[in-house]
C-alpha cells in the first residue's frame, strides 16, 4: 500500500464553511488514502466568515510540503489577496504540490499569487469580476462547474466545492470510489464539469 | 427587528462534518436571524469522524435554553446513544426549544432519548437501522429527504442536512430566503421533501 497524500486545507479569517468541510466530507472517507491537515500562518484557532471555529494543526512556519493543497474561498479572501505571506507560501507549496485545489473564491487567491497565469480555471458566480481582477492572465472559464487544467482543480461557489473533490477522489482512486463517497452521503453529484445551473443566474452566460 | 433565535449546535466525538457545515453554510447566511453556538458536554475542542477539530463555545452545565438544536450524525453517535448526560440534556433543551433539528443518525439520539416517540421521522438510509433500534415507538419513514412533523426536522443522510437546512429558513423567514441562500451557495436545492434518491440503493422502497 502505497504512503497515503497529505491534504493541506488553508485556513484563513472568515473562510466558507461549506468550501472546506463539503470537499472534507468526501475525501475525508478514504483515511488510507488522504491525510488531512488544517494549515494557516499562525497557530491556534480560525474563525469561518460563519463563526464557527476550526482548530490549526500546522503552520505555514512549520515548511511542511503537501502532496494536495485546498484553498478555500469566503469574504476573508479579500484581505488575504493582499497577504505577501500566504501568496508566497501558496507559491512554494504549488511547485511540489500533485494537486492544487481551489473552491469559490480561492482561486482568486491561487490567481493573486500568479499561480493560474495561461491556466483554465473558474470561481465563485457572484463574485466572478472579483476573481478575474485577481489575474488578468487566467484563462477564465464562466460557466463551468469546476475546470481541471493540469494539476489545478479550481470549482465554482460554495456547494462546487463537494463536486470537485469527487473529481479528484475519481483521478486519485477511480470513479467507483468517487461514487460510493457520493452514494454514502446521499448525494446527488454532478459528475460534468461543464453544466453549470448557476452562471446564467448571475449573468455569465 | 426581533432578537435573533439561537441555534445551539451538538457536538460529540466522531460527529459527521457535512452534517453540521452543510446546514451551518445555509443557516450563517442570516446572521442577523440566527446566532450559532458550537456545544457540548466539556469545553475545548471536538474531532469530527473526518478528523479535524472544532471549537466549543458553550457547555451544556452552562444551561442555555436555544431556540433551535441541530443534532447531527456520524459513527460518534454509536457511543453517545449510551450516553445519559446527552440524552437527558436533549430531554431537558427539547422542552423550551422552538425547532429539534437532526441530520443523519442525529435522530438516533432524539429516538433513544424518547423524544421521536409517535413522531414521523427518518435518518441516513446506510444506517437505518441503526436508528430504528433505538427508537421503536418512532413512525420512521423509510424514504424522505428529510420530515417535518411539529417542532422536529429530521433529515436523512449528511447532504441531506443541506436541503432541512433550507426547510428550516423556509420556515422562519419564508421561501425566498431559502431560494436565495442555495443559490448564493451554487447549491440545487431537493425542495420536495418526499424525494428520495437514495432509499432504493439501500434496499428502503
Amino acid at each position: 500500500m502505497a504512503k497515503s497524500l497529505s491534504l493541506g486545507i488553508v485556513l484563513f479569517d472568515g473562510f466558507e464553511l461549506l468550501d472546506v468541510f463539503g470537499p472534507l466530507e468526501m475525501i475525508g472517507m478514504y483515511p488510507e488514502t488522504f491525510s488531512l491537515y488544517m494549515v494557516a500562518e499562525h497557530s491556534g484557532a480560525i474563525a469561518s466568515a460563519q463563526g464557527p471555529k476550526s482548530v490549526i494543526d500546522q503552520v505555514f512556519s512549520d515548511n511542511v510540503q503537501y502532496d494536495i493543497l485546498l484553498v478555500p474561498g469566503g469574504q476573508g479572501t479579500r484581505g488575504e489577496v493582499d497577504n505577501p505571506v500566504i501568496l508566497e507560501w501558496l507559491r512554494q507549496q504549488s511547485k511540489g504540490a500533485k494537486f492544487v485545489t481551489s473552491v469559490c473564491t480561492g482561486s482568486a487567491l491561487l490567481a493573486r499569487a500568479g499561480l493560474l497565469d495561461g491556466i483554465r480555471a473558474t470561481s465563485n458566480k457572484s463574485a466572478f469580476s472579483f476573481a478575474e481582477s485577481q489575474g488578468p492572465g487566467v484563462r477564465w472559464v464562466k460557466q463551468a462547474r469546476w475546470v481541471e487544467h493540469g494539476k489545478f482543480f479550481t470549482s465554482s461557489g460554495v456547494s462546487a466545492g463537494i463536486d470537485m473533490s469527487l473529481a479528484l477522489i475519481k483521478k486519485v482512486m477511480g470513479e467507483e470510489a468517487a461514487d460510493q463517497a457520493a452514494v454514502w452521503a446521499e448525494y446527488e453529484q454532478h459528475g460534468d464539469a461543464s453544466r453549470d445551473p448557476f452562471a446564467g443566474v448571475y449573468g455569465l452566460d
